[in-house]
């Protein structure tokens, strides 16, 4: 009787711990299927984010280059003054030349990183780089478009209680490409916005 | 000697059981505690991110009205005529007005959200609806300051080649006025960076 009574004592615990072990296996099991498919979500996200980036560069060049080339120059002059308009005679314009075209080289060095978070879409560090860094880019690339859009309403319609008057009666080809340029310049918002929160989802425990 | 073995065959697998399972223990009391250590971390930052949003309604109300409040009449005026400046006279400075008014507005709505991060720091939705909302009102304040900040510019220095005269020579109260509602403005677009940050970093999986 002693000896069974051991014998059951012993073999409790044994078939415990093999149905507790059998439970630890099934849910290593499933951590890693969870794991899995969590990471091939964040593979899909990540890839999604490099072709955002692709399209974000191929815009804020666009955008930079045709203000850049903005020019209009009027068929007629008088002996002293030739009527000629370009970007650089507006400050505003400069400086969404000289930003765009910042955010599109910050775009060009930021394809590495996202390329890390496609071969390992489990990695916390590029997506937190990527996020800090398309907020600050973003926020530069707004500003640009901001003051570029403000200046252009100016030069369109002009304003009466400060006595400034609409440019874009003479310089219509000018307004033209510069307009392009900032909506260009505001697609680009977009996709920041899109790409801020593909990082913010991909960084968040799944 | 059948007997004995048997007892020893019982005998090791139960040692092995009770070692793992007092691994598994120890693995589970480790993870609580890292746990609530991310937890207190992440407490530690909502009680920041609402601070923070408390001083940014404070800056925005105070950008939006002092930009509303810049006004400037001047002492002479001719029998039809009185020279006055008002934020209503330039588009970009109401736009800025009812932009830095939303933001302020949002942030009021946002508090609820922000005290949820504190009194549960490990749930993700309240900090991914911050997050995301956080960076769509970040883009309304950078733009509304790049706007103003352009034409502020455009009235301090004029532009010889649209020929728009300098407007604030007359009207340097009004102007400096405007200037102070930008800066004001700016400093809440630093905040938001930040407001950015802390939600990328308490999303992410610690």
């Amino acid at each position: 009787m002693a000896k069974e009574s051991t014998t059951i004592d012993v073999g409790e615990p044994s078939t415990v711990t093999k149905s507790s072990s059998h439970v630890v296996g099934d849910a290593k099991k499933k951590g890693f299927v969870a794991a899995a498919a969590g990471g091939g979500a964040k593979r899909g996200l990540a890839i999604f984010d490099f072709l955002l980036r692709l399209a974000a560069i191929a815009v804020t060049i666009g955008a930079a280059s045709v203000m850049y080339t903005a020019e209009e120059t009027l068929p007629f002059f008088t002996q002293f003054l030739q009527f000629q308009a370009g970007y650089d005679d507006l400050p505003a314009f400069q400086y969404f030349v000289v930003a765009v075209a910042i955010v599109a080289s910050y775009l060009v060095l930021s394809l590495p990183f996202s390329i890390v978070a496609i071969v390992r879409p489990l990695a916390v560090a590029p997506r937190l780089i990527l996020l800090i860094c398309d907020t600050l880019v973003l926020t530069l690339n707004t500003s640009a478009a901001g003051a570029a859009a403000s200046i252009d309403y100016l030069a369109h319609n002009g304003n009466q209680s400060t006595n400034w008057l609409p440019i874009c009666q003479q310089f219509g080809d000018f307004c033209q490409n510069v307009s392009t340029a900032i909506v260009a310049g505001s697609i680009a918002i977009v996709f920041f916005i899109v790409l801020i929160i593909i990082s913010a989802v991909a960084l968040k425990r799944h």
